[in-house]
Formats: structure tokens, C-alpha cells, sequence
């Protein structure tokens, strides 16, 4: 059999279901079924290959979900048509992705020997601390206007199902040991569920891992590969990136090597080019943090190619992905390889990270779920046992499946107002609004940016700069980079119109 | 002036109040005010040295909070009489600490040099993990009567009170940003509260950092002072102690050298002998873990001096100490020194692990407080907001505090249990009894010893095996570590039974 066909082995011990989503799914990546095209009847697929037709329907369904596939009542099953919206459809998959003049900083990144372990300056902070543990801003008083990355709204979520969620978590019986090592279970079968809904990705509760949020998740892994690899482990990381997590990493003894990024997200040339393949690449597929790529789906396959030749982990930070404002999801890394992809999100951009929760799914190597698992014999699961059980019944109610879509909604609206107020200023690039809840304003030289972002701050206007994501001492980019989900549409409005007024009396 | 009278210096910049407390304290410690003596009453101190009376009356409710002195309506103030009860109290500070006899390995512990970096074996665990991530006991089915170390009793946990902490918690708005790094102010308020009356330890809620329990304040301990001596940080460890502290200390970049420890605590002596001082030592001096001595006061200042002269910086677990049986608190550390001790603790078990809940005081050392706010910025607080804030209402309504009022009764007739079943066992001394939640049962020999647990497990009884606490392969004591607080008295009186019967059929 070949063609749209998958074939089918009876001789391994896969489950049919599983080889016959994963045979759809690698024909409609490798361009043998095309968007727009038309799917086999279930009842057809069913008879050719002498399955069950309800085997059939269930893969089709977990497709469809996974954003492959389009289903509608009463009309023939085909590939959803936006499927590979990251490459121009014309140029298949490989389109649009090696042409230079698309890299702001030029793909032959050198990097200079130093630069491996680098120091560990704040995150654009003064060394000063207040009494709550925050870095001292240097403007003294809160800024008006937080434009800072990385804050959700929380107007809108559903009070009543959030008290309602905590109340039945507090009338729980009290245990009086600490949580089970992975979470409890009921939230792992949430999160699996939520993972399959929101993401595609189709994954066992036993896989999930709670975790408080993305930081702890990503100190799990680093410790558990330094468990496995007995010294440092090396981890190649996006640049820039988030230095953030670069340091969490480097905390638990990983050392990090920078590979350069451009408008597409993580340069798979480059990783290929290290003269020694890394134990692991950090990578955030779905919103590059900070520029806002989305890497396309040939990358993502070539990327999980030479992560299989390097022996490699790949860690998906799957950031943002919830919130894509233009064209439909692309696969996660870890929907399209369950062996060495470890999956790392977390529901602070869904919900609020006041309720410091995320978690990890584990691939299907045992020595990786093992290492995690001596980690947290020694240092039990952080998150509280109640407020595991809160959020399993949070989950459960949908009240987060609706947030999703009314959020994604008002952040569609907010990235409007971002484009209407700042989309073709003269020498001040635009991108990163694909998805996500932040935006990139390019500028022209560090001078500028320093004084924009000074500028904003004395006016109460608190935005990042591009430069301090930099994982190479001396290759910092000059830009903004700015949140716009967090305020009120009031206040966006007048942060946005300083922006532009800064950087237009700045260039 | 001299003799009973502290000293007052006005060119300090140090407050009067604090040397009011520091000079009466000091002058307990040192014996020049024995227990029994009276006080100069308020009035004819406050006449003496120039200062408000209401400045003395509170330095001496600080001290009597601390334990030092004894405040009674309408007698006069008196030093405590049963203050230094960790020594006997016909040889003074000093006494019975340096006993030969009362060490079962003998002080002079030879370290073999591999052992500095221990191996990370599971404690006592097979490499098998089981679905939610615990490593799997190697007979299949829970033990029928728990009776590992480190639980607690949450049977008489306030339930109303618990409930409406969580209900209040869950009705306050919902933020869009982490809680704040060091936790949230209301919660490190009624930590500091907790400390300064279960505890004597008299600090401002600034000096509080909210963590998830006792592990996440042990890695953030180490991770700061990588931060700041820049390799990796020497910390000395009890031996035998903590394993799973000891490899999370590790895990952070710390390499550990174990210091023996006798029926007393650490013993000061081998410190100071260590060729090269270390960076820092933790310590469990309320009821040391597993050996459950209490170290005396003479032992804690020896610590401290020692600590002033390497420079080294104390972490004080203070391990069990709101459970007492025999005798009055001695000083925690961190309340004879706050330059360099911090202090390390949990509500695991005076609720229950299941809140995750613990907390670091940081000393007045500024370097270790910006370091613990420089990870804390890259790796928000893992304590959920809403449990932070749940916790500070549960504290707040005195639910705690009665809480432990009621268990330490609970725990002091489960001793009783203990002592009567096992007590004078031939060959099987029973020790570390003075406090806590746990005892010590000492065997001939390690054969003996497997034999024992390994029979229990096979009626059902979990106990932890003495040997796994070593920190130097090849020097295992033999003995059982079995905790009294969790399982019902029917349960617990079981499981004595079977130890006895274990213990007697096997020596």
C-alpha cells in the first residue's frame, strides 16, 4: 500500500489506532496529502485496511484535534487548509525558510568562545532588593503602565468556578504525606485531556508531571539529565532567548551553548554545525521567546532528525502556544516524536501564574522518567496537594477551556490595537504577533533603545529590551519587547500611543 | 557595670531593646545569671540604665517567649530553671558532652577522602518507579502499618478551620503576576509571629522567605550561596543525617563533607579539626536526624564561634522542634546569631506535607539575601499565591497554634507507647526520644538489622533501616528509624508488638 494510505503492521505490538494516526499524520507532513485534500471515508479506510470502523473515526478525531484535519458534518474529511501556514504554501515545505535577508542578525552567528557559560547579570535589574525580594525598580514607584512580557488578563476568568474548584479541594480529606511524586492523579488525567484539546498533543496521564509552572519544570529536567549524564550536561539554547531559564538550566549544573535564532525560531543549520552535538536543546517552537517565530514544520522535522542522529533531548518549551492569532497550530515537537522530546508548559499565560502551576511530559525513555523520579523522592512535588486537587477540579468544570476562548478573543482584539498603533513606523519593525500575548519592536541601534525604554520608563511605561534576552555577551539586538494582554484596553491604548511617541521623536 | 547588669553602648547604631536582650541572653548562656536567679525587677533596670521601663518589659517577654525567663504575675522574674536541660545541670554548660562512651561509633569518624562526593543510590528504594512516579516497594502491596519517619498526625486537624482558610483565600482577587519572591507579606507576617512564639526566634517578617517546604529552602539555600562564592560551595553535613538534604544540596552545586555526629548533635570538635573550613554546615540541632540528640546549649555557642571564626555560614534545620517532650526549648541558633545562621523550616509536620509549605530565614547579611532574590527573579516563588494566602488566614486564626497544642499531647502519649513497648530491649538500645516524631532503635549489627526490617515488611510493617542514613560508605550504623505520630494507636501499638517480636527473635 502507498499513497494516502497508511499502511499498516500487524507484527509490531503498536496499537492500530496509534500507527494509523501516526501514518495520516506523515503523509500530510510530508506534502502526500495536501491541504484541501480529501481524506478516505472512514468506512473505506476501515475495509481497505480490515480495521474496526470505529478505530478509524477515533483517529480521525484525535487529527482533527491535533489541527490536521477538518471535520464537518456531512462533508467529506480533508486536510485542514492552513495546516503549514509557517512556510508559503507554494514553496512546500521547505519554503521561506533559508532566505537570508529574513535573519535580522545574519544565520553565521559567531560565537565567541566565552560566551558558553555566561555570567549571570539580573534580568535589566539593579542589585538592590526590597523588603519582598523584587529587585528595586530605579524609578522607585510601581510603573502605571506594566508592559512587561509575560502577563495574562485575569479579568475575565470565572470567579465562581475558580472559589468553586478551591472549596472542593479544601473539603478533601487531609493526607498526611506529601503529594504523589508525579501529582496527583487526577489532575495528570486534566492535564493529559487539556493537552489533547488545546494542543494536540495525545499523551498518557502517566506521561504528565506537575510541576510549579515552567521554571521548576525546566530545573526538573536539568537535574535529571545531569543525574543521567553524571557532570555537566550541555544544552544548546535559543539566541536570544530567555535568559531566565538559560540560568535556571545553568543552576542545576547544565552548561548552555547560544544557537542563533531568527524570524522562524531556532536555526537547525546551526545546531547540525556544533562541532559537538549537545545532550540537549532548549527550544519554544511555538512563539520564539522574545522574536515571536513559529517554527515551520519542515524545521520541526528537521530539527527532531538530528536530535535522533545527536542522541539528543529536546526540550519543547511549548510558550504561548494556546494563543496563535494567525493561521491554525502547528504539531508540538512532542505530537511528532514521543522518544526524546520532553514537553514543558505551564498555565500561567492560560490562567494566571499567581497559581504557580505546569508541568512536563515525559518521553518514552525510562531512564528519563526514572531520573525525574529520584529527584522527587528526594524533593517532593512543590505543588500543593490542595491546590493540585483545586485545579484538577477547575479543569474538569471547563471553566479553563472557556477562558481559553474568551481570552483568545480579547487578546486578538488587544494585538489589533498593538498593529493599528505601531505597525509601519519608519525604522521600527513590527513582529512577533502571530501569537502570543507580546510584540517586538525593532529599533535601530542599542543608543536608541536605551533611551526609548528610559524614556517609557519615566512616563510610567514599563516595556523590555531586546537586548537583555541577548545569550551572547556583546550580540544584543536593539528593540522593545512588550506585553499587551495584561491592562485595560485604556491603558494599552495610551502605553501604545507612548511607544510611538518615544520611538518616533528617538529615530 | 558588670555582673547581672547587661551593657548598654549609645554609640552603636544598634537598637537599645535588642541589647537589653542580647546582654541578659548572654549573660544566661554564660552562666553568670543561673536558672532559678531573680532578675532585676523592670523598674530598677530601666533606673540603671537610663532606659524606658517599657523598653525592659518587652526585652524580658522577648526572653521569656525565647524560654529564657520565667514571667509570672506577682513574683518576680526569674531565669528558667529547666533552660539548659540539654546538659546535666551539675557540670554546667559544659557537661556530659564530652562523655566517650555515650557515642556509639567513636568521635574520631575516619572519612575516607572518596566519600566527600557521595554516589546517589535511592534511599533504601529499587530503580523500579511505579506510575505517579514513587520509586516501587519491592514487596508490592502498602505496608499495612506505616511506620517511616517524617509523618505526621492530621487527624485532628481543625477541618473548619482549614476549609474557611481556603474559602477566604479563594475569594480574594485573582492577580496576573507570580506572588512575590519572597512570599506574600501577610503570610510572612504570621511566619514571623509562629517563630517568635513556637519558637523564640524574634525576627521581622522582611527576614521570612515562603518556600515549599524544607527541600525547595535547602536548594534555594545552596543555589544562593553558589551565587555567591561563585564554585562550588563546601558544606559540611551531619553523619549519619539527611541523605535526600544532602543530595539536594548536591544537586545545587554543593559538594558535602559528612562531620560525625554523637548521641548529642554534631560534634563541634570535628569541625573545627576539618583542614580547610567550610563554606557552610547544616545542622539539625533540635533533635538531630536520624540520632535524635538535642545539642546543648555549650555545643550551639562552640558552633557559632566556630561558624564566626571560618566565616562560614550556619543552615540551622530545625528539624521537630515544636515537639518536646523532655524539657524546655533551647535557643535555635538563629536566635543567638543573626549574621550568619539561616534557619530552615517547614509546616510538614506540624499540619501536614501536603501544603508544601516552609520557609527560610535569611540573616542580616545582605550578599545572601540579594543572591536569594537573584534566583528568586528568574524562578518565581513555587508557592501558589492562594495557598500562601490560605496559609497566612489558617495561622491567623490561631487553628495552628492549637493544633500543635493538641498533637504534642497526642505525640507525648504515643511516646509513652514507644518507651513501654521497647524499652530495655536486650541489645537494643531505644534512643532519640527527647523530642520529635521518631525513635532509634540500635541492633548488633547491620546482618541483624536487614533481617529485622526485612521481616517487618513482610508483616506489612514499613520501618527505614538506620544504615541509609550514612553520608560515608562503609560506616553504617545498624539500627531501625521508625516514626510514632501517623498511624492510630491501635495501629502504632501493633506495630511495636511486631518489632519486638522482630528485634527479639533476631538477636
Amino acid at each position: 500500500m502507498d499513497g494516502p494510505i497508511p499502511e499498516i503492521d500487524r507484527n509490531t505490538g503498536r496499537p492500530l489506532g496509534m500507527q494509523l494516526v501516526e501514518g495520516v499524520r506523515r503523509r500530510i507532513l510530508e506534502g502526500v496529502l495536501r491541504p484541501g485534500d480529501a481524506v478516505p471515508s472512514t468506512r473505506a479506510l476501515a475495509s481497505e485496511l480490515a480495521v474496526s470502523r470505529s478505530a478509524v473515526v477515533a483517529a480521525y478525531e484525535q487529527l482533527a484535534g491535533e489541527g490536521y484535519l477538518d471535520m464537518r458534518q456531512g462533508a467529506p474529511t480533508r486536510v485542514a487548509a492552513l495546516l503549514l501556514a509557517g512556510s508559503p504554501p507554494t514553496d512546500g515545505l521547505d519554503g521561506g525558510r533559508h532566505d537570508e535577508s529574513v535573519t535580522p542578525n545574519g544565520r553565521e552567528l559567531r560565537v565567541p568562545a566565552a560566551a558558553t557559560r555566561t555570567s549571570r547579570p539580573l534580568d535589566g535589574m539593579t542589585a538592590r532588593v526590597t523588603a519582598d525580594g523584587s529587585a528595586a525598580q530605579s524609578a522607585g514607584a510601581p510603573p502605571r503602565i506594566d508592559l512587561l512580557p509575560g502577563r495574562p488578563s485575569t479579568a475575565r476568568i470565572d470567579t465562581r468556578a475558580w472559589r468553586a474548584a478551591w472549596r472542593h479541594a479544601a473539603g478533601l480529606d487531609i493526607p498526611s504525606e506529601s503529594p504523589p511524586p508525579f501529582g496527583v492523579a487526577r489532575l495528570r488525567a486534566e492535564i493529559a485531556d487539556h493537552l489533547r484539546l488545546a494542543r494536540g498533543v495525545a499523551r498518557a496521564p502517566d506521561d504528565v508531571v506537575v510541576t510549579a509552572g515552567t521554571a521548576e519544570a525546566l530545573a526538573l529536567v536539568a537535574s535529571a539529565l545531569a543525574e543521567l549524564i553524571g557532570t555537566a550536561p550541555e544544552v544548546a539554547v535559543e539566541h536570544p532567548g530567555y535568559p531566565s531559564a538559560r540560568r535556571t538550566l545553568e543552576r542545576r549544573g547544565a552548561r548552555t551553548t547560544p544557537v542563533p535564532v531568527d524570524g522562524d525560531g531556532i536555526d537547525v543549520d546551526a545546531l547540525r554545525r556544533m562541532p559537538r552535538p549537545p545532550h540537549a536543546v532548549m527550544v519554544t517552537p511555538s512563539h520564539q521567546y522574545p522574536l515571536g517565530g513559529r517554527l515551520p514544520v519542515a524545521a520541526r522535522l528537521e530539527l527532531l532528525d538530528w536530535a535522533r542522529a545527536a542522541g539528543a533531548v529536546v526540550i519543547e518549551d511549548d510558550y504561548d502556544s494556546e494563543f496563535r492569532h494567525l493561521g491554525p497550530p502547528l504539531p508540538a515537537l512532542a505530537s511528532l516524536d514521543d522518544e526524546r522530546v520532553v514537553l514543558v508548559g505551564s498555565f500561567s499565560k492560560v490562567l494566571t501564574p499567581w497559581l504557580r502551576l505546569g508541568y512536563l511530559v515525559l518521553p518514552a525513555d525510562p531512564a528519563l522518567r526514572e531520573a525525574v523520579a529520584a529527584i522527587r523522592a528526594d524533593e517532593p512535588s512543590p505543588v500543593p496537594g490542595t491546590a493540585q486537587e483545586a485545579a484538577a477540579a477547575l479543569l474538569a468544570s471547563g471553566a479553563v477551556r472557556r477562558h481559553i476562548a474568551v481570552t483568545r478573543r480579547e487578546y486578538a482584539h488587544r494585538r489589533r490595537l498593538v498593529l493599528a498603533a505601531l505597525d509601519g513606523l519608519p525604522g521600527a519593525p513590527l513582529s512577533g504577533l502571530d501569537g502570543g500575548l507580546h510584540a517586538v519592536l525593532g529599533l535601530p541601534d542599542a543608543a536608541t533603545a536605551a533611551s526609548v525604554v528610559d524614556r517609557l520608563a519615566a512616563e510610567g511605561v514599563a516595556v523590555a529590551s531586546l537586548a537583555e534576552y541577548s545569550a551572547v555577551p556583546g550580540d544584543e539586538r536593539a528593540g522593545l519587547v512588550f506585553g499587551y494582554a495584561g491592562p485595560t484596553d485604556t491603558l494599552l491604548a495610551e502605553g501604545l500611543e507612548r511607544i510611538r511617541a518615544a520611538v518616533a521623536s528617538a529615530i
